[in-house]
């Protein structure tokens, strides 16, 4: 019984039949090794934004069926050109789309939940020793019609693969893995061998970029150890599993870090009006995304309210808000949120107290602070967070220092 | 009930998205005066080309199974954001794939046939009063492949759909219908108001371009009749219909005519060798493509034969027959093929006599001559052409003169 590995290129590692043909050179070498290869790849480069383009100069608000109908159109051209690669160097390939390869998902246009994956015809393919290429991001519904799903959806397919042939699962991207810091905040910033899946998910939900909650959080369920390797290297650099296999449990894994948030504060809110519940509505009805929320206790039947929100328009906000012009209004631009995230902070008392003899230390005040479980988020000004990114690195061990 | 029409419209008339609208606002009247409307479109201008053109890049011969993933895609973008241009319009449209719409083809990939379709879901959604919009050119094997049709695809997408659906068929193109003889070669060619299908494959056939044989046969088959029309003005100006039902049988329909042909002459070719099999094997292979034959009977053991074939490389030629250098043999070139087709002819006696006296009044020599049931054929030299044309025209009213 051959080995089956499902391997995971993005957009940018597909952008040009020239890389093409590296990621195919590669794939060969394993397939020669004598493992079954299920490629999943994505719309090369930037084709997705130029088909979204195309329907948004018809409207604003293209048809969200169809639209899903155009951009699937994308990892069509990539799979079916990868397949015509591969016949071209003499090994036996096949393509697929998310119809062919049988998953199927939710009839959320645009961010379809993949509900199951009928993998027969996967593994027929496999059993002829093809080389099997499914195009990412893509599934139908129950009817037939075509759906994608969502950002980092490409990433969701393959773990929901391995999750189903049983396979490993291998994600290479423009990175060497998950980074305790983002590089470009911390040049030293550590590469991380191991994290767990909640760790992972907190820090993606925090602000780090490199894989999207979805597909960890799909890891997790059905237990996928996720390899996260270098496209050009071709070296996995971490692992993302479980807690139970995790090597050593870190009380801070990692940091994340969002630039640019704005603090909002609104005070003299009077306490049993309602008025709170009422100015949160507004705020959703706005679509404005409203982050880390922190109340004071009533004095004298008013309370404050403070949240963080992404760059926004302060204009608007208070427009939004003109009818209950009895609160005072405050607006904090230029803000950054950092995240310190570890499952051992879950245990370990102490995390916070030491936390925050760094602030003293440096002498910084944080403007707002929230916890989770195994979290704790600070919000500071913009041109305080390099050298707290660097002091806190140093105290949790995040960089090769 | 709602009367269903099948409109198709070419890839020149889907180039751009100004062109798209215009198609949509005319199909909208026609589902406004209590239409059904299945909307036919082939891929955007010269998508398809570009497409290959990629597959090419990586081999000269890529994979046809590839091939046909690769290509499907240009028609799914066209029906997608046809769809979003009509929802954006407040009506109502779906947009189906050829494997969505249920065309099931044989697995000859790059030239599928259709085999059956399915028209239950394109059914159910015109009850649903959509708008129905169906990719031309492509179908899907029993296994789920996804196939094309190969050239005319769309046409016969559209004809084998109006079958089905036992509805209208209009076909739209850059021209205003069918014409007796080419516009290009006849300034006054008269335009046919009627044409019987076994004309039409005819002179299809025998060089003219406006319809594929394949669409018409099929039209034949099913009783079908095919209404040509501009898909600028939507003025239909040609039926293609059954035999029985045209208006008035004409000695001659039309005239069809293919420039820049060569006639080849291989001469002393022993009788009874099997050399004329060996010679035609020998073509065969070089894939040089043999059009009209004329053998002379036997005269002392040997005969001579002549043949037309598209323009050719005499050399490339003679270095195919080299083994067989016995023969002689003359390659005339920058000849002009001229033929005449009339479902009359077959009744008629009359008609090669009439043919030859115009000939001989103008006082030029045919150099070949074949005939079939409905049709003759002439080898002339190109400078020959255009008067012979324009007599031809007069003589059996093919032009408005």
């Amino acid at each position: 019984m051959r080995k089956i590995i499902v391997h995971k290129y993005g957009g940018t590692s597909v952008e040009n039949i020239k890389k093409m043909k590296n990621i195919a050179k590669r794939v060969i070498n394993l397939y020669n090794e004598g493992n079954s290869i299920v490629l999943v790849i994505s719309a090369m480069g930037k084709t997705t934004d130029h088909l979204v383009e195309m329907a948004r100069a018809i409207t604003e608000n293209p048809d969200r069926r169809e639209l899903d109908m155009l951009i699937s159109t994308g990892e069509q051209v990539s799979v079916s050109l990868m397949s015509i690669i591969f016949k071209s160097l003499g090994y036996d390939s096949i393509s697929l789309t998310g119809y062919q390869a049988g998953i199927v998902t939710s009839s959320d246009y645009n961010k379809g939940k993949i509900e199951d994956i009928d993998i027969s015809k996967i593994e027929k393919y496999l059993q002829e020793k093809k080389i099997v290429i499914v195009a990412g991001f893509q599934g139908r519904t129950e009817e037939g019609d075509i759906t994608t799903l969502g950002r980092g959806g490409s990433d969701t397919t393959a773990v929901a693969l391995a999750a189903k042939l049983q396979s490993k699962c291998e994600i290479y991207t423009d990175v060497d893995g998950i980074y305790a810091v983002d590089p470009r905040k911390l040049g030293k910033a550590r590469l991380l061998s191991e994290i767990s899946y909640d760790e992972m998910m907190e820090l993606s939900n925090l602000g780090a970029k490199v894989m999207e909650m979805r597909s960890v959080e799909m890891g997790k369920t059905f237990q996928v150890p996720i390899h996260i390797g270098n496209s050009v290297t071709g070296k996995i650099g971490t692992i993302i599993k479980d807690v139970d296999q995790l090597m050593e449990k870190k009380v801070i894994t990692g940091l994340a870090t969002e630039s640019n948030v704005s603090m909002v504060t609104i005070t003299d809110i009077l306490y049993c009006s309602g008025d709170i519940y009422k100015i949160f509505n507004l705020l959703a009805e706005g679509e404005i995304n409203i982050d880390m929320i922190s109340q004071t206790a009533p004095i004298d039947g008013k309370i404050n309210v403070s949240f963080s929100t992404t760059s926004l328009d302060s204009n608007r906000l208070k427009s939004l808000l003109k009818d209950y012009s009895a609160h005072k209004l405050y607006v904090e631009e230029n803000m950054t949120k950092i995240s310190v995230v570890g499952i051992g902070m879950a245990d370990q008392s102490g995390v916070a107290s030491k936390l925050f003899s760094i602030f003293e230390d440096i002498g910084i005040y944080f403007k707002q602070v929230t916890t989770s479980e195994i979290s704790i988020s600070f919000i500071v000004n913009n041109e305080d967070s390099h050298i707290l990114i660097e002091e806190i690195s140093k105290a949790f061990d995040l960089s090769d220092d």
